[in-house]
């Protein structure tokens, strides 16, 4: 009998200035995947070797240089780990899974945490696993091991999270990575291998009562920064001045932003940070005089600037004058030759949800 | 015409796990101060050069060692600064300071911090200043930088803070120390300088929503540890991981605190630090068994378990099992040849105040 759902994952914003691997804002611009599973389908000429059927809308973001074979698309290759954790091979035969995708690529908007989280999401359904959400977050956390984006993708709102210490066994047991449950080149796995379930409550965290008169405001460059790259540039070690720096207004932050009336003078200086932003700016031209020019005394209505995840996106959370805001972080790219679109951006409060298509 | 108040402090919990001179607990445990006024009052013999008498009752902490001379003590010296910076030479003629301190020194329990708060707050008091609390943590932070112990008393309950960035200006302002203020040796000022006020809005803080059912359970050892020897053991630099580890936490822990039910699942993770309290062990016998043995699962009603401060108090947050609790720790103290005692604590939600006498 033919079924079908769809899944939608919102796009998210980690570190939000001090919360470096820590915090995360789900964002209300979702990938969306439509499934359906038909095993009485004739099957495709060029089918999969999963048995999934993989399409991209045309104006999805990357649509036209994400793989489609099911092992090597991030999507598909995440739901298959799910499924074959649980002894399942492959896809039911006539899985369809058509994805649209408006989340920019390499941006610092969570497209690969959201990509991961629709991924577990897809096993669990088209295995009718059963899952809840906090099982299916530790899924994500054995393939992305920064939480920030992934608990945002999830669970949605405003968020703060952590990796539990693992015991030496459960250890030894994630270390088994995705490419030996789907070896290469075949992308198939003739030995039969069940890869070990991940260990249970790997992620911990909490959600945040946001104050939803804040917007977010997303200015985003025409060009990909890596996580990779981002991360590259940063020091292996901080002072305690910086430490202490970044602790304390991680602290005061997250508790500034349920506030009401939101207070730009506690907000402000409270989303500065010293751990990776400064490092940053190396691969983002423009950013230094972005971030400490544009204020709330000249713009009224802003409470706090930051690079988004690993950047290049900044982001900027305020009450009002969306379009000046947005016009002048604009227009200090533009004088370094970067062209850039914006976005006001609701938070995604409820996170990761499926529905019946 | 003489008149007369009562000034109360509170004592205070510093850190608390991950937060690392973010994070204080106000402690329903008061330093008070009986202070009078009467002008009229017959000089007494061997008078006080700065026109203050003071006292302390003999079931202080501290009664028999600590200064009596108003410019040595290190609350009416705090008051004297606050005077003088407002062109006050020195206490009224025939003030009477009678101290009550019940908190232990050197514990980590905040005496010092709350020497401090009674300090500004009577210097406030005597010169009729009107000063609102948050001028009063200005003063407090010229003399005490680190803002966790002093915004707890001041402000009570359970709060995070940050000091602002300075401009330069400010900085070469905040640098008089209190020796120049109040000049060695005599205690007086002959040139009739006045010091610097302090910059606005040094401190800034957030008050989290504590859940009322969490109590403190204080296990305090009898050794005093200084709060420069415990800094003296911390490294220079920490390693990135060292530093995500706290920053997770810390965010997750000032929410989680807030929670009803209180979850130990979430809380105890959360209370463990890598930035002070694994330097600090050789400071403090048995340090390190407490920290890891001690749980939820051996005792319910436990939720996590920190240093207190700079030690060698440990605090434990519980909602049950109070006695057993503390007796297991006053245990493996015994068994490195310290005695202890303890208290359960109520928060001190109002931080400091001034009364009628």
């Amino acid at each position: 009998m033919a079924r079908g759902f769809k899944i939608s994952v919102p796009a998210s914003s980690a570190n939000i200035g001090p919360g470096y691997d820590v915090l995360g804002i789900g964002l209300a611009l979702y990938l969306e995947l439509d499934v359906t599973i038909d095993s009485k389908a004739a099957p495709e000429t060029n089918s999969d070797p999963n048995n999934c059927k993989l399409t991209y809308s045309e104006d999805s973001e990357g649509a036209t240089t994400v793989p489609l074979r099911s092992d090597e698309n991030l999507i598909t290759r995440t739901a298959l780990y799910v499924l074959r954790c649980n002894n399942v091979r492959s896809f039911p035969s006539g899985t369809k899974v058509h994805v649209h995708n408006p989340i920019p690529l390499g941006r610092g908007l969570g497209s690969s945490g959201a990509a991961v989280v629709a991924g577990v999401m897809l096993g669990n359904e088209v295995g009718q696993l059963g899952f809840s959400k906090q099982r299916m977050l530790d899924y994500c956390l054995m393939i992305e091991r920064h939480p920030d984006n992934i608990t945002a993708a999830m669970m949605g709102g405003f968020a703060g999270s952590f990796l539990r210490e693992l015991t030496p066994a459960e250890v030894e047991r994630r270390e088994i990575p995705l490419s030996e449950v789907l070896p290469e080149p075949s992308g198939g796995d003739d030995t039969g291998l069940v890869p070990p379930l991940p260990p249970t409550d790997i992620g911990h965290h909490v959600k945040y009562q946001w104050n939803h008169k804040i917007k977010c405001i997303a200015i985003i460059p025409d060009f990909e920064l890596s996580t990779a790259d981002s991360r590259g540039v940063l020091p292996k070690a901080y002072t305690s001045t910086d430490l202490v720096f970044n602790l304390q207004r991680l602290a005061v932050l997250t508790t500034a932003l349920t506030q009401d009336p939101p207070d730009p003078n506690l907000i402000y200086p409270a989303m500065q940070d010293r751990v990776h932003q400064p490092y940053r700016k190396t691969l983002i031209p423009g950013l230094t005089e972005i971030l400490s020019s544009v204020t709330p005394s000249t713009y009224p209505g802003l409470l706090g600037i930051c690079l988004s995840g690993a950047g290049p996106t900044i982001l900027a959370l305020a009450v009002d004058n969306f379009d000046d805001i947005a016009q002048e972080i604009i227009n200090r790219f533009a004088k370094k030759n970067v062209t850039c679109r914006w976005k006001v951006i609701e938070l995604a409060y409820n996170g990761a949800e499926v529905n019946p298509l």
